[in-house]
């Protein structure tokens, strides 16, 4: 088939039938868009009528617009119809290519986050080397970023005014790798008394976020002669890749009702895990199964590295300790910033093993890397009290999220099971067998960002696929917050 | 020798002469001191006495002595002799060890910048993996670090409060990782008007310092199959480090009056060079090689990284526009804060050929690695107008200081011939053929750190070793500028 495409008055030339008339029609779609044969901003004919136009289902052109509305290179909005995507460039780009849009400071979580952040999650695309497109959804429930609009902005100018003027000159100078002085040191208070960590101020090292640690440990255990790290079944494969990136390959724990099968773990170097809160299943690790990683480590000399990102937010019952305090010269404790407070101050920190500090601070790099003025307002946070504030607060806003949310889909979809509410800023909700890929796709559509589980599976996992959607109730402001959950309740089967 | 040390009242084991005997004794000194035989803040003998007392040379006690003050184990300040350090623990350490005596906040250049910084410099032991022992010298010269003391506290927290306050709540969140785009627009405005650089912000890469721009640059070449790099005679030597670390080897140019000798450029990937003002020697590259290594480039497909790490500073002609300005498709120009505000602030930048983009922020991480707070002030700071204010007035107070220093050194040393005064913050000082390292050692035995031209020199290079000092005069606070300046003509021979 060549014809003039009536509808849109461009000539579009697709295979007769089969599976490569939607791919090439979402080629052919996407090619317009880029060469500019389709402007920005240009409406799209309905699928309906698009679709009759070109003697092809319906369902195939639904399903070339909703790619392309992934991909960014359209929108979908209620009431306005699909249309092509405004040109703002943004991310890593070519010369001369025109970008899809997407927000200009970058949506917060499918945009920049989703994209990028070791903490929360990538599309499925971002290790193309062609232009990223980011899509900006009208609501955003992918776990992984904390509301940023109650970020204490006052509080944090304060802390900051009062820190930098008391700090002396030489604090503006070249710091030490491990971090400032008075951050590690409130730090370790801090770890100590709210998630009772053995923490030592001289084996804590502050760095820019998650990411940035576990791939200098990753780079420690690699130029040790590691070759393999057990992870778990579920998790953020930007974590997996940190880690293949630093030469070592990632072997899945299964997972069952008792959190992850620590028992399966044999000659790897290290075994990462999420143990007060898995993620993204949301149960934490069974206290059996915490002793019997601690026994593994100590047995084989192998490293635990506990990714406690979401300690703080508990809902309950009490807090789940930090696997650390069991064994602090064979668990590395890795904690962030970036769920508490921001993931831009780019803020996290590591209380090692004492065989370790010197390593680690090696492959950082013989310079600190972290601003100091952020570390020294963080230290002053800490210290007043002001953090703990922040956190008592966000638990209760966050609480009352998780118990609209809960509320919610006992009444919109009493059929479909939710567990890990106990603690985290997201639930997993069961959805029956089949039905994950079409509900993504569905809250696309309705510019809901959204994630299923398999999203988080490693691709090496034995563990049983299950269908279902991990819900992030942390990122929408309040205002937005409603309409997010509504939109959820929509696209559920 | 075995007999007990009378003086000190401690046993030593010495080998009764030869080169054995110095190590010998500073090897026994530096161990009494670090298992706590000799005590904190113990006064040792003069060295007439304990040589004496030992039946050796005088000179080799003081040699032992200044080689523990400059590890940082012994103090020496004028009236008060030589005397055990006390336990400050600072820098990665073992635990248990007894560290010598450093600054809480370490010393702003000896002490954590020169140990460690990308664009400081580094006590000869770095490399050693037992604890870096760092001294706190009275005076500092070494070059490297701006004067932190007139850091513009009060106007950088005025725009930090302006900037957060007007920055929308998605900033906070996972950010580009090139760098927040109101920063990378600010840079480029910025470095066209005053260093002429053809600066597009969809070019630019926010870093954490110059070194962790090099090494990401290091790692893109590697990745691209570069393995040699040329570097110019004299630099830093632990940016050749962050290459080699990268995997690519240094080969050093040769280096005379008109600067370094890129003529000898042949099949190198890529030359690391300081065109506006060679770093230590002061000069700016000739005209006529700015031209040659441009070709170099054009012709082989070799990449030119441009440290402009003080083009800011320049006192008495126009400034030396950016190399990149004339092929920026070839060029990578870097800057960065830590000369013209602080390097606590972890701030740098990269302006990149468009073809390195988008492997330099993979090479980054997906994530910005800088915090987003200082990201937005210092584009604050930038397009306020209130970052030229800074430069003018350090300019300013920096050239006063240069001109005591060479009214100084013209009173006190008429011998001694100064160079590359006409820009930077530091200068360089030719001595005696044979003297540098006994000038060092004094200055050091005096409590003022001060680094020789060997310090800089790069091991291969063929270029004829010279007898200077490069004294940095950017350090010093204001009221410690005129001791230092006097501690500096006492030990000039």
């Amino acid at each position: 088939m060549a014809k003039p495409w009536a509808t849109l008055g461009i000539d579009l030339h697709l295979e007769p039938a089969g599976p490569g008339l939607r791919r090439g029609l979402t080629d052919a779609l996407r090619e317009a868009v880029r060469t500019g044969r389709l402007a920005p901003a240009t409406r799209l004919p309905s699928s309906r009528s698009l679709a009759a136009d070109l003697g092809i289902a319906r369902n195939t052109v639904a399903e070339a617009y909703a790619e392309l509305v992934a991909e960014g290179w359209l929108t979908a909005r209620q009431g306005s119809g699909t249309r092509v995507a405004e040109r703002v460039v943004r991310g890593p780009v070519r010369e001369g290519a025109v970008l899809p849009q997407t927000g200009a400071l970058g949506s917060p979580s499918v945009g920049a986050a989703a994209a990028a952040a070791p903490r929360t999650t990538t599309p499925p695309r971002r290790d193309r080397s062609r232009p990223r497109p980011r899509p900006r959804p009208a609501y955003d429930l992918v776990p992984g970023t904390p509301d940023l609009s109650a970020f204490p902005r006052a509080e944090w100018l304060k802390a900051a005014r009062r820190a930098f003027l008391a700090a002396p000159h030489q604090a503006l100078g070249y710091g030490d790798p491990r971090g400032h002085a008075d951050l590690r040191a409130a730090l370790a208070g801090y770890l100590s008394r709210a998630r009772g960590v053995r923490a030592d101020p001289e084996r804590i090292v502050v760095c820019a976020g998650f990411g940035h640690g576990l791939s200098l440990l990753g780079r420690v255990l690699r130029a040790r002669g590691a070759q393999r790290v057990a992870v778990e079944s579920y998790g953020l494969p930007p974590h997996w890749r940190q880690l293949t990136t630093a030469g070592l390959s990632t072997h899945p724990l299964p997972f069952d009702e008792l959190g992850t099968s620590v028992a399966e773990l044999t000659h790897e170097s290290a075994v990462l895990l999420t143990p007060a809160h898995q993620f993204p299943m949301g149960v934490p690790l069974h206290r059996d199964r915490r002793a019997t990683v601690v026994d593994w480590a100590r047995r084989t000399g192998g490293l635990v590295l506990e990714d406690d990102y979401d300690g703080e937010f508990r809902y309950d019952r009490q807090p789940v300790g930090a696997l650390q305090g069991l064994d602090p010269e064979h668990v590395v404790y890795l904690g962030t910033a970036s769920k508490s407070l921001a993931p831009g101050l780019r803020l996290a920190w590591m209380v090692l093993p004492s065989t370790l500090v010197e390593e680690v601070t090696v492959a950082k790099g013989h310079v600190d890397t972290c601003g100091v003025l952020d570390q020294l307002t963080l230290a002053e946070f800490l210290t007043s009290g002001a953090y703990d504030r922040h956190v008592r607060a966000a638990r209760l806003r966050y609480r009352r999220r998780r118990d609209a949310l809960v509320r919610a889909l006992a009444l919109h979809a009493p059929h479909l099971h939710v567990t890990g509410i106990a603690a985290g800023l997201h639930v997993l909700l069961r959805l029956p067998p089949g039905t994950e890929q079409s509900v993504v796709q569905a809250a696309t559509w309705q510019g809901l960002a959204l994630h299923g589980l398999t999203f988080f599976r490693h691709e090496s996992a034995t563990t049983e696929p299950a269908d279902a959607l991990v819900v992030g109730y942390g990122t929408p402001p309040d205002h937005a917050w409603a309409g997010a959950l509504e939109a959820l309740c929509r696209v559920l089967p």
